[in-house]
């Protein structure tokens, strides 16, 4: 159910497997009818994507149309860059374009002869106990009920699938939203075609409370995401109403980014304000026939790019299952079921941590003299420190695990910048070492 | 929406100030029909549920026919037993009975001649934006639908009402269950109509990882409930299936309660094993239109006794802003929306927390004597020092100040416990003093 990035991916997987796959979407056929965009930030794919993508077999096809953004470029109020890289040299982070995507999983997937899309079926529920699912059509309302052994809820954070776990006994729910909204500004191409700004990078206004971001699209353009409370009494969007109001908004904050965005009037207004969820749920089984992935079982806020990623890695996790268990589903679905929620819980976490992080402490030094030495660190021990960005976005390690490394790091760090006069020369400071190896010992002991 | 405790209690106080009330209610008129129990933890009323009573009337008649119980009377595994008393001489929580207290509501609202009932009503749904509910004829499937200006919803922990909420922007949700059950078990009077234990008791037999309560009726009765995992390797009701295992397992944790409880294995098979769950949402209201109130907006688990005292004081601060505000709804709406979820999320956490504390740290020889040096702290500053219990059941103090007071506690008592030699003689020992008066400075610094 549902034909999104995670359910189209899922099925190509299935399928390669000799499975007879039905996939049925509530959209139309985005070969068709294009892509309904509008309200999606951009995508940024890091190595648990990608993985899954070669799994797949189209991750060279992807490459090609991905650009790499090799760190943070902060703009500040007076319009000051600053660059920060994600990972070591080679390291980066891919934008790419949600529908483009989303497309040619559906192409590839479409090539099986043992998979069917059935566009335009809107899920009105499913019947547990009988592994049925109701359907209408969209075009005519005319009904239709199917029956399947195995059924994946692929259908994203407003899951109809889900939506039929919440009379199960026990079942345990809950959707929190940020009270933070996000509107997109189009950033187009100079009239050359080349970008305005710095492709390679992932661009951040980073401003405490709020924050605008910017990922470069390869038609020269940037997919801009303004990042604000719903209400408040100065800096949400309740108080942007008028195009005075709008434009003295981003005259303070953002004034560099002002030539940059010429229908910025046109697409405050044009543009919805869309809300910001993260949905956590448990079981996402129900029984060995019917299983919840991506976000229709764990959505998380968009903030450490990993909403897709982690999607993804359920689809290659399970892929995995498939292998060790064959066709023993009873065993795979429990196995994920037991494991899984537990990495998707921390992403959860992490991803309303790292909000924080981009919209206020990438402008603190002290974050960035952290960034230094982490990486330093990494550099000089390579075995015994990874930083947890690097864990989270150029690594496999199972995220539960990561964050646990992460708040570790965050204790090590109380210690190295408690240090005096780390801040200068600190390349030449005895104590960085010393501290380090101690922090070492105490986790091997 | 709703005719249980909360909704016939909120009926009355809206019906003393003049408004036309309506009350819908799934089930039928339980002063014809009989109340259906069987599944419902007998109710420890306390100070914050007497005064939502006195507000309604019915305080006196209710005093009548509920036991006070003065204090925990624990049961070890030898039969061995030790009492240990809730507050101060002269204070109890009492037991009542869940059926018997909702038809005497029931009684009192039917004599306001502006307040009707409408019972076998069965909500389908609000539509919020039209103020309309819908409702099915549980005789005979006939719909009606009905308008008004103000909808409460006060039908419960799976409340109709809130379901409509679901689909609104933003709307915080949350339902989280225990891994644990409770199952119901009788205890009848002797042969003669007395109780065959103390009857002004709270009987716990603490088992560390589970536990059995009962609470006393009048006619001679106690309700036990047997709390205990729904699965695991041992010590569940997973594992409780045959008569030899039900009985060898009471024979080896409760051998007192056998002899009391003679229809043990009938009523074990007989009697459900329910689920307790905690219910959290924000914001509890559609507009100045509609208002969650009790279990529909905060469901807690029982084990401070606070899930009907909570809502009875959700009705008493609505009659005091109704005081304040008059008939502008909107006003009382907005804050009683502002302010009261904040305690119901307290009440909520010290409910989830006092599980651990009764089935386990109740039998502890160290917390016994933090609740002895508590009593003595209580007695020699009476103005600096209530305990948290007291607090949440002898006060109206808000949930979150008492929880914020707990917290604080046990950070006191985590270095009264450290005192060397505390155990003995802690009357004569001078630092106990010292120790709580230092306390009190930083609270006051």
């Amino acid at each position: 159910m549902g034909a999104g990035l995670v359910g189209s991916l899922w099925a190509v997987l299935l399928a390669k497997r000799g499975y007879a796959v039905d996939v049925y979407e509530l959209r139309e056929d985005p070969r068709q009818a294009g892509f309904i965009g509008g309200r999606s930030i951009n995508l940024a794919m890091s190595t648990r994507g990608w993985r899954a993508l070669e799994k797949a077999g189209i991750e060279n096809k992807i490459r090609e149309v991905a650009i790499p953004m090799k760190g943070r470029m902060m703009h500040d109020e007076a319009g000051q860059l600053a660059f920060q890289p994600y990972g070591k040299e080679g390291q980066a982070i891919y934008s790419v374009s949600r529908g483009g995507l989303n497309i040619e999983l559906i192409r590839i997937a479409d090539q099986y002869e043992n998979l069917r899309f059935h566009f335009a079926h809107k899920c009105l529920g499913v019947d547990l106990r009988s592994n049925t699912a109701h359907f209408e059509h969209a075009a005519d309302g005319r009904r239709v009920s199917v029956e399947a052994p195995l059924i994946f809820g692929t259908d994203g954070a407003f899951s109809a699938v889900r939506r039929s776990f919440m009379k199960l006994p026990r079942f345990n729910y809950s959707q929190q939203y940020l009270e933070y909204g996000y509107k997109e500004l189009h950033i187009p191409p100079l009239p050359g075609g080349e970008h305005a700004i710095d492709k390679n990078a992932l661009h951040i206004w980073p401003r405490g409370q709020f924050m605008m971001i910017a990922l470069p699209n390869i038609d020269g353009s940037f997919t801009g995401t303004l990042f604000l409370p719903f209400e408040g009494r100065a800096n949400s969007f309740g108080q942007l109403q008028t195009d005075e109001q709008i434009l003295a908004f981003f005259e303070k904050h953002f004034p560099d980014s002002i030539p940059l965005i010429p229908g910025l009037l046109e697409d405050f207004r044009t543009n919805p304000t869309a809300a910001l969820a993260t949905i956590r749920c448990f079981p996402w089984c129900y029984e060995d026939k019917v299983l919840l992935i991506g976000d229709a079982s764990h959505a998380i806020v968009p903030f450490y790019g990993q909403g897709m990623n982690s999607g993804f890695e359920d689809c290659s996790l399970l892929d995995e299952l498939m292998e060790t268990y064959k066709d023993n589903w009873d065993k795979i679905i429990e196995v994920f079921n037991q494991e899984r929620p537990r990495d998707a819980n921390a992403i959860a976490d992490l991803a309303l941590r790292n909000f924080v992080e981009m919209r206020d402490r990438v402008a603190d030094p002290r974050f960035l003299l952290r960034k230094e030495i982490e990486a330093y660190l990494n550099e000089q021990y390579p075995e015994d420190f990874l930083p947890l960005y690097s864990q989270v976005t150029f690594s496999h390690t199972p995220y539960s695990r990561a964050l646990k490394e992460g708040l570790a790091q965050d204790e090590l760090f109380d210690r190295i910048l408690a240090i005096e006069g780390i801040e200068a020369n600190w390349r030449e400071n005895g104590e960085l070492g010393e501290v380090f190896r101690e922090w070492i010992r105490e986790r091997r002991g």
